[in-house]
C-alpha cells in the first residue's frame, strides 16, 4: 500500500509505494563508477598534460605531498550559460532572457582514476575547500542571483566524463526550485519562529529510524519524503543559511559526512550512478534564519516516467526508514571511520 | 550560445543551450522499440492466454475483423495507488495522505509486437476511444479530482513492459504540475481573456517555425520551451479544457497526428524511447474558457542531472525551431499521410 508524502522543507509530495519495487526489470542501470579506468587517458581533457583541450584553467591547489595539482577549476568548454549572452526579443507570448552566468569545473584529482571513495580524507577536504572557496568567488560578481553546486557519477546520472569533477553553475536569477524551497522554508518560519531543518535535525535525532551517521557537524538522514531510493541528506547541525557560512573544521566533518555516505550508498546500490547537489541560499540569504543549506545526495536507479512527466510527483519505490536501516548496517567500517 | 525560455501554458522556464550536443558521450539511449519482438511472449502478462498473471480485467473492446479482443483495460499489478489506500498519521512536521487511487493499463493490442506506429489508423483509434472511455469512467468517480494518462515507451522511459501499452492513474488531489499548468494559464486568460494555447495555436500558425504537422482537427508543433530535444505537442485547434470533450470525429484526426508525429520522431531520433502524456484539466474544468488539453511528446534522450536536480530547470541542447524543421522533412510520405 502506497501514502503520499509532504516535504516541509519544499512543499513538494512524493508517492512512496515499495511494492512498485517488485515489477520486472528491463536491464538494470549501469554503474556509477567504471570499473578498471586506467589512472592517465590521453583523450581526457582533465588529465594532466592535455591542457589544450581546455577553454580555460581558473583556479588550482597543489596537491598534498606529492607533485602536480591536487584539485583544478576549469571553465565547462559546454557551458550551459556563459558571460557573453546576448540579448534578444522575445514577442507578447513567448518571453527571453539571456543565457548568462558562469559554468565551471571542479576536477577533483589529478589522476584519472580517483573517486571520492578511495580519496583520503585530506584530498576531499581539498576538494570541499575548493567548492566553498569558487562558491564565494562566484557570488561576489553583483550579477549573480544563485549558485548551483553539484555533480555527477556515472553516465545514467549525467556524466559525459569519467575523470572525478563537480560542477558549478552561477546564474542571473534565482531557479524555480530554489524559489520554491526559501518560499516553503519562509512559510514554516513564519508560523513556527523556528527554521524547518534545525527541526528536521531535532525530530529526525529523537525518532532515529531515518538517521543514517552522524558526527559532531553533520548529521546524515534518508528523508522523510525521499524521491528515490537510498536518498541521503547531509545536514549541517549548526544553523547555517548559506553553504559559504561553512567555517574550516567544518570542512573535515563534511569530507568525513561525504565519504561515509557515499561508501554506505556504494556497498548498499553497488555503486549505482548518483548526482549529488548543495542546496544552498540564493543571494542575500546568508545568515537568514528560516534558510539552512543541506548536501542532497540521490542516487539514479529508478527511472522516472510518464507519470511523473504529467504529474510533478516522484515515485519513491522504497521507504526512507527501510533504505535507512541498511545504509546504516552498510559497511560498518565506515561506522567506525566515521567516529574517527 | 544559450538563452532561457518562458513557456506561458505552464509559467516554467528552460536553458535552450544547442552547444552542448557536442559533448562527449557514453553511450547512447537503448532504442525504444525492442527489435525482433516476438507475436506472442509466454511470460508477459499482457499476452492472450496469460490472464492468470493479471489481477483483473476491467474492459474490453473486440478486434475489428479479427478474433479475439482488440483493447484491453486491467488494473495494475504494482499499483502507484489503490483503492483500498489506509489512512495513517503524520506529525506535525511531516503531513501523509493515503495512496487513494485506480491505476490502469490499457493494453493496446492483443498482438505482443505491434506497436503506435505499425498498427493501422483504425487500430490507434480504437485506442484512443479506450482512453476516453476510461478517462470519462475515472472522471465519475466522485473521489478523483485528475487523472493523468500516460504512454512509456522503451526501458529508457520507464517502460518495465514490452507489450503495447499506456497507463491511467487517477488521484485523489490535483498534482502539482496540473496545479502549477492550471494556475499560468488562468493567469494568461485574466491578463488578455483569451485561451493560452488557442494564442499558442495562431502564433505557430502565423509563425510556420516550428509547426511540425496539421490536419483539420490538430496542430503538431515543437513548443517554444521545450524541454528536451524533439518534444512536440498535439494541439486540438477546437478550444477544449478537457480530454473528456473531444468528440468523435476528432478521435479518428488524433489517430492520424499521432501516428505522424511518432513515425517522424522514430526517423529522427532513430526509434528513440519517449514517454507522452495526455496534459488535462482537474476535475470541474470541462468547459473552462482557460484551459486546454494537449497530448505532449517528450523524448528521453538527454539525461537531465545534478543541475536540474538543483535548480528545476531543464537544459534542452537542440533549438525547436530545428527540431520542427528536421520532423517536418523526415519522413516526407507521413505528411501525405496526414493529408488524408
Amino acid at each position: 500500500m502506497s501514502e503520499l508524502r509532504h516535504d516541509p522543507t519544499t512543499d513538494g509530495w512524493v508517492i512512496v509505494a515499495p511494492e512498485r519495487n517488485r515489477r520486472p526489470r528491463n536491464g538494470r542501470p549501469p554503474p556509477g563508477r567504471m570499473q578498471g579506468l586506467p589512472s592517465f587517458d590521453p583523450t581526457c581533457p582533465f588529465c594532466p598534460g592535455n591542457e589544450s583541450l581546455l577553454p580555460s584553467i581558473i583556479a588550482e591547489t597543489g596537491s598534498s605531498g606529492e607533485p602536480g595539482w591536487g584539485t583544478r577549476v576549469v571553465a565547462n568548454k559546454f557551458a550551459a550559460v556563459s558571460q557573453d549572452a546576448a540579448d534578444r526579443n522575445g514577442s507578447s507570448l513567448y518571453e527571453i532572457k539571456p543565457g548568462w552566468g558562469h559554468h565551471e569545473v571542479i576536477v577533483e584529482a589529478s589522476r584519472h582514476d580517483k573517486d571520492l571513495v578511495t580519496m583520503s580524507k585530506q584530498e576531499i577536504h581539498a576538494v570541499l575547500l575548493t567548492y566553498r572557496n569558487r562558491y564565494d568567488a562566484l557570488m561576489v560578481d553583483a550579477a549573480v542571483q544563485s549558485v548551483i553546486l553539484f555533480r555527477n557519477r556515472g553516465s545514467a546520472a549525467g556524466a559525459s566524463i569519467q575523470h572525478p569533477h563537480s560542477q558549478m553553475v552561477a546564474l542571473q536569477l534565482v531557479p524555480p526550485l530554489v524559489e520554491a524551497r526559501q518560499a516553503a522554508m519562509i512559510d514554516y518560519y513564519k508560523g513556527k519562529s523556528r527554521c524547518v531543518l534545525c527541526d528536521v535535525i531535532a525530530h529526525e535525532q529523537m525518532d532515529g529510524s531515518r538517521i543514517v551517521a552522524e558526527n559532531d557537524a553533520f548529521v546524515s538522514v534518508a528523508p522523510f519524503a525521499a524521491i528515490a531510493p537510498c536518498e541521503m541528506w547531509l545536514l549541517p547541525k549548526r544553523h547555517q543559511a548559506d553553504f559559504g557560512e561553512i567555517q574550516d573544521a567544518e570542512i573535515g566533518l563534511l569530507a568525513v559526512a561525504l565519504q561515509d555516505a557515499l561508501i554506505r550508498l556504494s556497498a548498499t546500490l553497488r555503486d549505482p550512478p548518483y548526482n549529488y547537489v548543495i542546496d544552498s541560499a540564493a543571494k542575500g540569504g546568508s545568515g537568514a534564519p528560516h534558510l539552512h543549506w543541506r548536501l542532497r545526495i540521490v542516487p539514479q536507479v529508478v527511472t522516472p516516467a510518464g507519470f511523473e512527466l504529467g504529474s510533478g510527483l516522484p515515485i519513491n519505490t522504497s521507504a526512507p526508514e527501510h533504505d535507512a536501516a541498511v545504509l546504516r548496517s552498510a559497511a560498518a567500517d565506515c561506522a567506525k571511520e566515521m567516529d574517527a
